[in-house]
């Protein structure tokens, strides 16, 4: 099992639509932003130090569950959840709550595949990174 | 079997991510853009005049899988079909397309609830509503 | 003379562009999130009480210099100060610094103008809200 | 005097912000569209080209006035004019219409920075630019 890690992210007044919600769109931005704090303070590998590596991470598959709507005076708490690795492939959980009462906003999974950045294909991803994420 | 439609969708430079392709979360906003371009042109039933009426439709669901990135020279067209209908909800199939060439950029899924503007709450489809979308 | 607020501003990925650098247009979202954060802060009458009362504000001018790109890594902060208020208009001065380090990222002016919502129409700052701001 | 040159956008739902309103900060992405799409098209010079010649183009200051809301259902026209060359800046205005009615939304001049891709400084835009840019 997997470690849950946590970031709080600051709505903006430009993530609000006008339904007067943070846009659909805008809960695939908290998750990335969510992943690359995590990467950087809880995994210590961070999003730079794979690309110096010559690797990247893209997203290849979302999926997503709306649950409540987000305003523009909530503060959120996005975590994610490593489920397990196959391949090129880490695939992630995540919640994203209010960070006031912890009401689920949204859930759902994002399949991450790891590139290498010169070919920009999919590459097996490394024993070594993997074992750096079984924290 | 209902319809398939198609918007043709120019990428904007502010589309672009610091990985020179479309931005994973634009793809939603071009899906966005698609299904009320598609509305008015193809199923004859604005947003304007479902908020007239005092219905909405908002995202519940959305499962997307991103087979090849988008470049900001590409051109691109999102296909989307219904594929059914339960209680308050819609299931639509997309394509997203390059237009020269038509290759698959990605595919997946949206769950779209209706619901009334007054209560916020998810409101059964209307028949005549249903039957509009016949086409 | 009108005292210097402030608000920090995390980059999110999202606002990294092409250059890899935060893409000229969310310098505008950052001004307006902190002119949102300090409005509820430090002047302690919010958007929302604003609204509660028939009133908004819209940017009707914009002019921002840009200095310096900021990155991924940075951290900024977004600071304002009023200049002057005439007929419905507020002049704000700003400044976008690194937080570490505090070289300059951008500055400008915006002004914002208080419109009645009901009317859409420019109106005149009433005095009370003026003393408010006298902080 | 240099020619008027313009570019037909779409406005997009995402574009809309809480006010029902194209959000403010996306009138610049309107206008870097434009600008990308009237090199290619009218100066016959790409932001490709340039790039591939080790050269970029930055905005460096923009001053923007607001003069009318765009909603939703507007279709809009950025219309740009080269103004001078001054060393690395090209000093360009710009006007935002309404595309049906030609009812001015915004107004205002953009400084663009030549700049060297290796050096990232700002570098004398060459004579031969500035001789194909004569159109």
């Amino acid at each position: 099992m997997y470690s849950i890690f946590e970031t709080e992210i600051t709505v903006r007044p430009d993530d609000i639509d006008m339904n007067n919600h943070v846009h659909y769109s805008r809960y695939l931005d908290y998750i990335l932003m969510a992943r690359y704090d995590q990467m950087k303070k809880d995994y210590k590998v961070s999003m730079e130090e794979f690309v110096e590596q010559g690797y990247s991470w893209v997203a290849s598959q979302v999926n997503i569950i709306y649950e409540r709507p987000i305003l523009l005076k909530d503060r959120v708490t996005v975590r994610t959840q490593l489920q397990s690795f196959q391949g090129a492939v880490a695939m992630v959980n995540f919640w994203i709550v209010k960070s006031d009462g912890g009401k689920l906003a949204a859930q759902g999974e994002v399949n991450y595949t790891m590139i290498s950045i010169k070919s920009g294909r999919a590459t097996r991803i490394p024993d070594e990174i993997i074992k750096k994420y079984q924290v």
